[in-house]
């Protein structure tokens, strides 16, 4: 498939024109039941409200056509059915497919790449007998269950499971908890460690390659702790890992495989996710999860962009970026259980997306992906929404909101719920910010014409956080076909990777030079930069 | 004192010459032992890093030159003498003092204002009879100690305290735990509940005007527990609350008070914070903390930029934000305890200085603050670093480190120690930043250019912890100041609460309507806020 450039595609010179006077959402009337009515997009159990866009059927239609132009869906297909998308035409890359999707499409008829769904199927049958092992006989050496689990992983092996993990807190198994260590920073360790009862906790070691220098020191840190306390580690630690890896080994006492064509960002629903995942909340939550997963990408075949909730929402984004000039977007969910939601995403969207070249290797001419932060509201509103609305700069606003909430337990204060409040919060927010304010006092103008929309579903459940995360995960691949970037490689982590080594080489030299008292003896750092031929002179 | 605007100091104008054609760090030879020795700034605890910023003598002396035209330093301190700086002209506004650092002006001499500090003081003095009290003899009515504390608050109340309570885990009292309600979502009362012994637990409600919407909501939530479990809550819950307010009542264990001359987001060294710290840390650590904060609003005095850390930060960012032309600012502490700093920061940061007009009431012609996100390294290393090196958008960084790290204890693996590995890795990201990596392939090509700075100290302590925090409120006061702007209002929070309020007027009329069953029988939510007439037809 020959792949354009953005500003190849005949769209994007009819959006820079209507880009120029897009429709002004403060003018009365402008926000009426028409418009909201229909600017709403449903795929199973989401909502994408839309009305306080800053797009008119003009618009939209002219996103679709850049839809059309740049064959997205055509490219979602392709990287469905196994073709190498993670690739750089003509010069070394990763040259892989991408197939994370596979592993949860196990729903509906035939798998669209039935080798590695057969894979998938592989893992989630090892995983199904190991968690009926832990309910029926594998126990500890005392004789007593597994209580704790802790996550040693970081990047796509934390950020996306654990976000998960909050999401659905409420719907864990009670009597087990999951911890996660992921910084290489000592402290991280040990005080996760601290008041766990190792002899009933087992430690899930993940790491694709195998070679992760966080993901190993903290192995080492957990199985010395283990030592320490006269546990044998065999008998406690898992391993997720590549088939054929360093950490590919009999010396854990179970191992489950994820693959080279599922990146680290989009690993949630392998077995990255999956064995934690199942832990918590059991088999077939997990199994919910891939369900909600699968609902979505399917959905995601739609060409009709009013009717596909990832592509719309690709779409929009790239009207905000890229032709009313937003650099950022807020993810903003009206959950406390989407706490780490936008930490998962600022992984799996900027380092997808945070690219300079094309897939043929020459560079942009225009912007890639924005930056993404957020903070659950209504926390946020008590911390930077006041920038949001009345600021210098326009941060176009994702917000994520459901109608019910997932403990049923909850107070009427004034004749209103706390749930009813969380969500009154959020449409007034949405409102707030599109429509904006007149007043005489200039303190009081709140400006509006700030873009943003709600997802919105009844309640969080493992099947709904699957469905978000699949929404958001091809939202950020769709944006990547149209900037016609390869969003599944991360060459921009390797230069910090390969001066820290230096660096490490150096001090380690220095440990066997008895004068030597550490990096602490340096009170900038600087001289070990140059001591190690990092910096000049 | 007669405010300039930013585009009106003579020194901007010749800083958007010098904005032309910054130093290229990527070139052989630029980042030099020389460069990198002079371009340190140190006060007390904390040396700023900053031969990785586009900046050279000219710039410096420039920014220099706008911090005097802008009189930043005698702005300042005017601010600490107790000048009515909340405030627009010839609006109504909050019209109020601005005097945080009164909390900790209590070790060098006479107060800078004697009344807040006397008042302060006479808060402290209340705080430490409390916890000796706790220590002695305050127990519970089986006559058991209290180990647990919840404190009940949002924003101001929630995001600096809590960030201070995360960072100085490694130092409480032993068999003594906080935890955090502050979201109106039910779902977060519930879980932070769940698995508490609510007979050993205090409850800390804190809001500065007593009628903050969540922090009543989950008060009553919380109360309502302690009435289902038998227990007083009269004997369990404190007050922190400004003199007068509805919460200032006898129904509270004890109450303590802050004033209206400390806004939410700079009163973590007020009771906001004191209170939950002295319980976790000890009176003695919370003093600490506000030594240190105090140590840094001295130092903030000094008229050299480049022997003043908050100043330099401030005007760094400046150089960055208004010439350089970039957007946000990622604040990458590389300890795990800061894990909440940057949300902290969101708050004091973005509601401060989020604002589009002049302290006159005039609309600003330039930006004013900047997006604030950012994660723990190294966990950021493998989630958003992809962007900050090879994205099309760039993004200054505030790196954070220490040299040793808070529990002594730490593996050697290939002799290195975890602590080392953390620090080589912050050493090697700045530096990458700066220099970047040509390369053949353009998918390994860094451009570089990427400006970025290192506030490094020893240790995270309590003392170092109130450095922190007080460089980086008076960062953010001094970039207001040059702005022109009012840091210390929030009105931008206003509409949204507004609208709110209107839907749960209506929706808790709708509630005496018995066929009426809730907001989650409206799909999308858009009728109701058509039915509470808060849009057309």
């Amino acid at each position: 498939m020959p792949f354009k450039n953005l500003d190849q595609l005949p769209a994007y010179t009819t959006l820079q024109e209507l880009a120029k006077s897009p429709v002004d959402l403060t003018c009365h009337g402008a926000m009426n039941r028409e418009r909201i009515r229909s600017y709403i997009c449903s795929n199973d159990s989401f909502d994408l409200l839309y009305a306080t866009q800053r797009v008119d059927d003009d618009v939209l239609d002219t996103l679709q056509q850049l839809a059309d132009e740049s064959k997205v869906v055509d490219q979602l297909l392709a990287m469905k059915q196994g073709e190498v998308m993670n690739r750089i035409d003509g010069y070394d890359s990763e040259n892989r497919q991408v197939l994370h999707t596979s592993c949860r499409d196990l729903f509906a008829g035939s798998p669209m790449a039935a080798e590695a769904t057969s894979q998938a199927e592989r893992e989630l049958d090892k995983l199904k007998a190991f968690l009926a092992d832990l309910d029926a006989r594998l126990v500890n050496s005392e004789g007593k269950p597994f209580t704790d689990m802790v996550q040693v992983g970081i990047g796509g092996s934390d950020l996306g499971p654990r976000a998960v993990y909050h999401a659905l807190s409420a719907y864990q198994t009670p009597g087990r908890r999951v911890h996660f260590i992921s910084n290489v920073d000592p402290d991280d360790a040990v005080s996760v460690l601290a008041g766990l009862d190792l002899s009933r906790t087992l430690v899930n070691v993940v790491s694709k390659s195998g070679t992760t220098l966080e993901t190993l020191t903290n192995e080492e840190f957990v199985r010395a702790a283990y030592v320490k306390a006269g546990l044998d580690p065999s008998l406690h630690f898992i391993a997720v890992t590549g088939e054929g890896s360093p950490m590919d080994s009999p010396k854990y006492l179970r191992s489950f495989y994820m693959f080279d064509y599922i990146g680290g960002r989009y690993s949630a629903t392998s077995m990255v996710g999956g064995v934690m995942l199942g832990f918590a909340l059991g088999y077939d939550s997990f199994v919910d999860i891939l369900r909600g997963a699968n609902i979505v990408d399917r959905a995601a075949e739609e060409r009709d962009i009013r009717k596909n909730v990832p592509l719309l929402l690709a779409l929009l984004g790239i009207w905000n970026h890229n032709l009313l000039g937003c650099e950022t977007v807020a993810v903003l969910p009206y959950s406390q259980g989407l706490i780490r939601f936008a930490a998962h995403l600022q992984q799996c969207d900027m380092e997808s997306n945070g690219k300079s070249i094309t897939r043929q290797g020459k560079f942009l001419s225009y912007q890639s992906g924005p930056i993404v932060w957020g903070e659950p509201g209504t926390n946020g509103q008590h911390a930077f929404y006041q920038l949001i609305h009345q600021g210098t700069t326009i941060v176009p606003c994702e917000f994520i909101g459901f109608r019910k909430s997932q403990y049923d337990d909850d107070i009427m204060i004034h004749n209103t719920s706390s749930q009813e409040k969380l969500a009154a919060n959020l449409l007034a927010q949405s409102l707030a910010l599109a429509t904006g304010q007149k007043s005489e006092n200039p303190n009081r103008y709140f400006p509006g014409n700030r873009p943003n929309s709600i997802l919105m579903a009844d309640r969080l459940t493992p099947r709904t956080m699957g469905e978000l995360l699949a929404i958001y995960e091809t939202k950020i691949a769709f944006q990547g076909f149209i900037w016609n970037i390869n969003s599944f490689d991360q060459e921009g982590v390797q230069l910090g990777k390969k001066l820290a080594n230096q660096l490490l080489d150096h001090l380690s030299a220095c440990h066997l030079d008895e004068s030597y008292s550490g990096i602490s003896s340096d009170p900038a750092g600087w001289t070990l930069l140059q001591a190690a031929g990092i910096i000049d002179n």
